[in-house]
């Protein structure tokens, strides 16, 4: 049966003050907005959402932040008459498309807002009727394998039976920019992906490593394109820099055993540069803690200290396992997964217990800042 | 049917260099002696625990980062008369305790390991057909209702029904200290949990906020004792500071939106100085970003100026809805939601767009390094 609206219901936005509610709410509307042609109503809490191609609008609520669940509903007059004939010919379609069946036991879930001159419980047991009549199955309000939704409002009520998980998070544009580091492995996706579910705008960084490893950039860019899928309604851009020749001196002039150590330290305080002149105010990356040898805490410590913006790391305490699977998920994990030649930077002693004074030093005779500075100079803005 | 021994298996280790590996073995197992009388052998990559005290041992099991799960298993020579004996005892009692019966199907899973004179496929067929004696189930390789295993090794064969979920991560103390901000709010217990399950050793810090809030220390004392029961083989600590004195300045001396601000830079200042006297390496927090007022990115940028060690957020990109399923399945939730009063002293307004400038002057005005000082001196270590 065409659905003729979609109910789609936002979760923490709820529990804010009305100023930072109305301001996520409004940003929600936005963003969806960004990506569909459709009318939207805001009442008590739900977005009813009309629009003429649902499968598009499933999509784009599927990846829309602050979204926790919709609906896809059928409308008719809040009248018993019309009620039943709708409901009829809806439970004929749900066992004609083997969805329900008379041995499903069932339950008629009724929520009713405004006056009505009956109770959600009398137009529930009135709807069992309906529904029985059609398949004869035995109701069950306790564990029933079916659910049939009636949200009765003052003139209208709308049927459905599904309740479609949404992302859940915060709108994206909430809570402004930050610059996250994006690779083409599991973890930086994953975490770029976590923090505009909290309501970032991101301006992803990329390194790329060549000779080190291959020049190729489409994996990167298939990567971004995948994470701005999520990001409709705010600026998601991609960077990169050429960042060989800084590993290069990074090889000839410092010990071997610190490659990995300068080359992070390196990438922060590029990003740094990159965000202040973005408007950025934290700089993300995908660190999961003791996950491989040079993500130990002493290696934290020395390649943090040196810039002053906040650095988010979501996956921190998160196992690899989990990080895989929240890939996955969001569909980035068959493209990390493509094949590449590791970085034959890396010596094959890493530092794991890099000495903060050490670092300085080394970066003091690499010239740090004025890499930095190139570096920064050097940036390249990515079509995606 | 009494379990002879425990098969314990483990993850993220198993993917390390030798060297780390072994040290990294070497801290899970003496995490589990720690807390449990038992004997361990290790072999191929799973751990054979015999203890006598089968209840304790799942309870310590479940609460050991590092075990991805583990099977209680009886034991019987690797003979097909043993086996075919010890199986249908095993089956037995399964349906009288009834987990299994005729009318689930069934498989056998079968594991071997050195050399045998069958393979595992004929191993798994003539426990099939014991089984079957038994239950006259069904069979079905694909999605069996019920699963036995079999680990069949040189001598001796193990047979198990269970694989019980351990919780992950890597074993408590492989990655050096860090300490960790505790309220008696949901969040920060969830915290301190994560970075524990990535290794780490904690030392929990409590600020008093008494006048603000009730003087009673019961609760953060319950909340940490939870969290020490996933500590076993490592320190945990717990210090406490009264800090409504400070908040009483913040308060008189700055501007009132300011509070919030200075209260959590506060925090992490005294924080920094009690992990320089532990030797710890990092600075943990239950920040997620946008979830109140107070956390946002402004906000972020000017309370973690103040502080050079690494301050690591785990939730920073978990939804609160996510943050409480897990407080639920760690046990704290139930502590963290008894009732209390909130603290007065937060302003209606709190500021959400802290500016760094003015964060400093409050400070100065303050004499913010001072009064860090004199609460680093009063630091108290309680009892837990």
């Amino acid at each position: 049966m065409k659905k003729e609206l979609i109910i789609v219901r936002y979760g923490e936005i709820g529990i804010k003050g009305p100023i930072v509610r109305k301001r996520f709410e409004n940003r929600l509307l936005n963003n969806i907005k960004s990506a569909l042609e459709c009318r939207i109503e805001v009442d008590q809490g739900r977005i009813f959402l009309h629009t003429d191609d649902q499968e598009l609008a499933r999509q784009v609520l599927s990846k829309t932040f602050g979204v926790v669940s919709f609906s896809p509903a059928v409308v008719t007059e809040t009248d018993f008459d019309y009620i039943k004939e709708k409901l009829k010919a809806y439970t004929e379609e749900l066992v004609q498309e083997g969805l329900f069946s008379g041995e499903d036991s069932f339950a008629i879930r009724c929520r009713r807002v405004g006056k009505h001159s009956f109770t959600s419980q009398q137009m529930a047991a009135f709807c069992g009727s309906v529904v029985y009549g059609v398949t004869q199955s035995k109701v069950d309000l306790t564990r029933p394998d079916f659910e049939i939704f009636l949200e009765v409002r003052e003139d209208e009520t709308y049927l459905f039976h599904q309740k479609i998980p949404g992302p859940g998070g915060l709108p994206v544009g909430t809570q402004g920019r930050v610059v996250a580091l994006l690779s083409t492995g599991i973890d930086s996706p994953v975490a770029c992906y976590l923090m505009m579910k909290r309501g970032c705008s991101i301006t992803a960084l990329h390194f790329n490593n060549h000779p080190y490893t291959s020049p190729d950039e489409e994996k990167i860019k298939k990567i971004s394109e995948k994470l701005k899928e999520y990001s409709h309604g705010a600026r998601f851009d991609l960077f990169a820099v050429d960042y060989g020749e800084f590993l290069s001196k990074c090889i000839e002039d410092a010990p071997s055993r610190m490659t990995c150590v300068l080359c992070k330290s390196g990438m922060y305080q590029t990003a740094e540069k990159l965000a202040q002149r973005e408007g950025a105010l934290a700089l993300v990356d995908g660190n999961s803690l003791g996950q491989v040898a040079s993500q130990t805490l002493p290696n934290l410590v020395a390649t943090r200290h040196f810039t002053t913006l906040p650095l988010l790391s979501p996956l921190i305490g998160w196992d690899k396992v989990e990080i895989e699977n929240l890939a996955k998920k969001i569909g980035t994990y068959t493209l990390s997964i493509i094949p590449e030649e590791g970085c034959s930077a890396a010596p094959r002693h890493p530092e794991t217990h890099a000495e903060l004074e050490k670092v300085v030093e080394a970066q003091n005779k690499l010239k740090m800042d004025k890499e930095v500075d190139n570096l920064a100079f050097s940036l390249r803005r990515m079509k995606i």
